[in-house]
This record gives structure tokens, C-alpha cells and sequence, in this order.
């Protein structure tokens, strides 16, 4: 079986790419242990607080993040790929077990979330990795939203406590 | 790691389960082969003018239905799930390569799209195969527009013809 190759469309998608020097199966490490995850997931002030992993396709990948005001954002995602150390592929468009999710039509005209899908890969590089996230949306204004909402700048601090944390571990 | 479970919820999804006497190696081989999607996936008079299959997690399933007047019904869905001759999973949630996908803001307000992901099931029986189609929806609003469209008719109707189909070949 071929495996899939995922061309960024730079209309539809969003791109994070780094060279980071920490090695592949410590950055895997830190995306796929829920302890880890709470460390460095999210972009301080904010915390993660919460977070459930089944690392199977169709497995669930659950957040809960807070605010510095305490307000709490449950994420609930399905994960659709996985091979260790190398890629690691998610969707909100599904719920765990593959059944369809995403906004309801509600939350659609409010523009209250955002469906994507996500795909983290790694290359070895040197003595750490070649980090590369993918985030693939439906349609222009997604993109659009997500990039405004802030997406190189949330995902890049990610990123920095990912690496600040695991040399530390 | 543990064979995902797909559990029906009566709420949300839609079943047909069905034994017929053909083998799970040729049932497999009508739903997995576009020459043979053809011959028997939608009920006459409508019939399924081109079919594309890429079967692996991500690859692309797509049908075009032509209604007996002669309105063709393009419809792409992603594959999520492949155990062969046991199990066969997409979903119109995604596009291929697990790029988010369903009805746009508009189709959900005009009802104009059904979101699924459907689940075929196949286990041995006698000489035959007890045959599971499982149509999982986001809320029971699609359930009920799936039901009301003719979802067991159409979908037994299509069973008829894939059993018929393969006894000949």
C-alpha cells in the first residue's frame, strides 16, 4: 500500500515548519502521552488541563483548555493516522469511531469553530527532527479564520514549550 | 492494538444486517472493485455510471449516479477503515486524504446533504456471509432525513442486486 502523501494547498492550508533540536521519538513522545501533552500543549498563560489519547485510527484525542480567567475549552478529535516516530494525523470533523462531527449548522453561521485536519510530521535532522505541521481546512474562510485566530504563532510557542520541556524530561 | 468496536446508537444510526449466500471473499470483491460497483450499487432504474477507488485509509471512493432521467449524482467519500473481506469503512465527512469535508454552510441549511460514515461488516455464515451496512450520522436530525429517503429499501434493494450480481460472475 502506497502511503498518502499530503500536498499543502496554500489557499485551503496552514503550514508550521521548524527544525527543532530534539530527536523524532521525543517529539512523538511529547504529541502522543497524555501526561506530556499537558505540559507543553498549549500556549502559556493557558493551560492544558485535561487530555485523553487512544493512539489507534479512530482512537480519541481529547483536550480541555483553560484560560488565565479559568473558562474551560473541551476539543474532541479523532485520530486517523498513525505511524510512530514519523507521522501523526487528526480531524474534528469526526468524532472517535469515525462518526461525522464538526459544527452543527448553528455553530456554522456563527463561525464558532473552526473543522480541521492535522497531520505532524517528523524527519530526522541532524541530531533532532524536522518538524513539519500541517493543518488542512474545507474552504478558504477556514483558513482564513484559522490564520487569524493566530495559528503560526499559537502552534510556534507549542512548539517552544514541546522542546523547552522534553530536554528537561 | 484492540480492533475498534462500532456500537449502533438507535438515536443517531441507521442498520441493515441481512445473511445472504454469497461468500465474504465475493461481497468483498463487489464493494472493494469499481468495475463491479457499477453492476450493482444503486437501484434500477437508477444506475452508477463511474466509480474511483483508492482503497486505503485516506483514499478516495467516489460514485456518480445517473437518475433514470438522466441527472448524473456525483458523491465522494474517504476511506477510514480496511480489514478485508471483513470490514470496510468510509465516510462523505471527508475528502480524500482526510481533508474536512461535508455540506457547506448553505447545504446544511437548505438540508440539501446527508453526513455519514458508513460501516460494511462481513462475517461468515454457512457458505454465506451475514452482511452489516451501519450508517452512523452526527444527530438525529440526519438520521431521520436518511431514513426517510429510503435508507433500508435502497440500501436492500442494492443488496439484491450486489447477490445477484456475483452469482453470475
Amino acid at each position: 500500500m502506497t502511503r498518502l502523501i499530503y500536498q499543502p494547498d496554500p489557499r485551503l492550508d496552514l503550514v508550521l515548519e521548524r527544525i527543532v533540536d530534539v530527536s523524532p521519538d521525543l517529539v512523538w513522545a511529547a504529541w502522543t502521552t497524555s501526561e506530556q501533552i499537558k505540559k507543553w500543549f498549549t500556549p502559556a498563560p493557558w493551560a492544558t488541563v485535561d487530555c485523553e489519547i487512544d493512539l489507534r485510527p479512530g482512537g480519541i484525542f481529547r483536550t480541555v483548555m483553560r484560560s488565565p480567567e479559568g473558562q474551560e475549552f473541551p476539543d474532541v478529535g479523532c485520530y486517523l493516522e498513525i505511524i510512530p516516530n514519523e507521522r501523526l494525523v487528526w480531524t474534528n470533523a469526526l468524532a472517535p469511531g469515525f462518526r461525522p462531527s464538526g459544527p452543527s449548522a448553528e455553530e456554522v453561521k456563527e463561525c464558532a469553530m473552526i473543522m480541521f485536519t492535522a497531520v505532524i510530521s517528523l524527519e530526522p535532522h541532524g541530531k533532532g527532527t524536522k518538524y513539519t505541521a500541517l493543518a488542512m481546512h474545507r474552504e478558504e474562510e477556514g483558513r482564513r479564520k484559522h490564520e487569524a485566530m493566530g495559528f503560526h504563532d499559537g502552534w510556534g510557542k507549542a512548539l517552544d514549550q514541546l522542546v523547552a520541556h522534553m530536554k528537561k524530561s
